[in-house]
């Protein structure tokens, strides 16, 4: 059977905060600029989750996209969507926020919970930046 | 001599809490869902800004959008951009940061500032909702 | 209080086929071309939903958009998304379901059951075509 | 009958230099900045045509758009696709090819030859500038 | 030489029904849901055909990516554009019209058909779900 | 530490005819059809630039993007943008300004300067055509 990759994108939204504790406030506005504006600011996330697999003979499908977008609703979306990640996502407690720990995080929670094997994440933070994750 | 609308889109993200203080918690969760956490959310916002008028014979432009573009960064994205709405910006110490607020702040503030006669904002608040004023 | 239009962008997919069984089959092909198939082709179609009104000065919103949502759920995704326009929505048994009979069944089945009033559709067949609608 | 606009949405490219010769070189430069190279730029035009009318009882259309499309070809995309506005296209031996004045030409060509009555166009010069014209 | 990858994306719209003739009218419901409706939905598919090769020193093209646009019109759109798969197109006859199983019949299609290697195809069926092939 | 790509899209439009010198005018306009006018034509070019490398456990960047974009304007848009891609820019003077030539010359100018390993540039040259380019 011919191997294929199907993916699910899904919308989030959030504040956040770049901030490393470890550094002076005055490097991390020289690292982070206005991203590390100590009230927050914020982003429409679009995350495309891929999985890879063969084609099942009885459903045509290598995965049921419907069934990848509950569980990514149920584990993701849930936690992360209308949050401050830095305050109310556990991940980000000791993490710095950024987009390339977000797409990791997501990464952790998604890798092994959904029906074929997940391959790629890319999450867009705006309409011109994204971050690709392939697990390695 | 001919009367068109030119129109600059422009980007800026920010955090926000939907919330009204006249109102009990259990209301503004009632009311605001997800959009009243406490610790904020956010959103990349995309702003269509529209000047009419008629074409100008010398410059063949109803309005140079490059100085469209100037005016609205100087007056609107270096206040909205990369900031908490609530915290930050001070027309919503006491207004609700609502879209629609919002498209009415943006518009005092750009009223009477702009090469043209400014006729329309639309304000994109996720790629499915968006707010149009026309100053009436 | 100002007056301000909120849109909420929802989609829907259906299958149809342009056809008046009053004309011959010759000049249903002609006038329809491929969209006279018998067997039906389909769409992603994008539905934008305007409703405007003043600003409640308790929420700060002219409509929650969310609202606005479920109700365009309810009374028409529910009867449109995934369907075949001419054998399963009873608005075109004898209505031919071009874009133009579409949003126009689509006003009347919202007229009147919205926050605010509603005063423009816009309905995408496809990314290079769309009709609006301002129901008169 | 119900009144509705229909819209068809088409791609051209073309390169342009923005220039008056009654300003001088000094002046040129500091009114269109890079838009006035000696050499040309160009642009990936999307221009959205839109005619309105009351829905044919026969048809269920406004108007063909595959009709509209055709005439836009043959009559604007013909002559600008691929073209240098400047020099191939003899509405612009005398006049600027700005988006506002490239938008009151393509109407001078359409108005009148179209299935409907020509209401409004949208000419998009990059994803973030448009003009709209509705005849006025 | 340098090797780069050329894609043309194009555009088409069909009809289709997910249905396993092998299961009971019962489990095709559970497991294609609304897509198993027995009047059909639709869809406008996106397909992005790449090729892949060395630059040709006397074109500087990989490909002439008019002439790929010509034969996937041939080849591909004028059997599937607005056309009911499972009725229409000969390859569904016997497989379910999955997004996955389309991907790999216009795969059978086009290999060897093509000026350069084809090496991936991207099919989109709405906005949101997409299936990426690469003939392994 | 994870690897991760991270990538910056960026805009720049510009004028370009393609041309082999060495053809004849009839092979040049046979093999380069409208691409060929004498007079030029024009795009808005999108580019996406990917950089690979772990996450830096003091910034949680595998690169700052800003910085990607600062050094993409200063190499590439200030001499690409607003520009005739033949007449402007010396990479042309004797190559062809086909999108597959474009995106090596910019890779050639990139490789190395960037901060982490550049693996990937994706050119758009209009929203239905681009050219992938890795480096090798």
């Amino acid at each position: 059977m011919p191997t294929l990759t199907v993916t699910r994108r899904v919308h989030f939204n959030a504040a956040h905060r770049l901030h490393n504790p470890k550094l002076s406030d005055a490097d991390n506005r020289r690292v982070f600029g206005p991203c590390n504006n100590p009230n927050y600011h914020g982003h429409n996330y679009e995350l495309d989750v891929s999985v890879e697999g063969e084609v099942d003979p009885t459903t045509g499908y290598v995965a049921d996209l419907g069934e990848v977008k509950r569980i990514v609703e149920e584990l993701v979306l849930s936690r992360f969507d209308h949050k401050n990640l830095n305050l109310d996502v556990s991940e980000f407690r000791e993490r710095n926020p950024t987009t390339e720990n977000l797409v990791v995080a997501i990464w952790e929670i998604l890798e092994g919970r959904l029906p074929g094997r997940l391959t790629r994440l890319i999450l867009w933070e705006t309409p011109r930046n994204y971050v690709t994750y392939e697990g390695r």
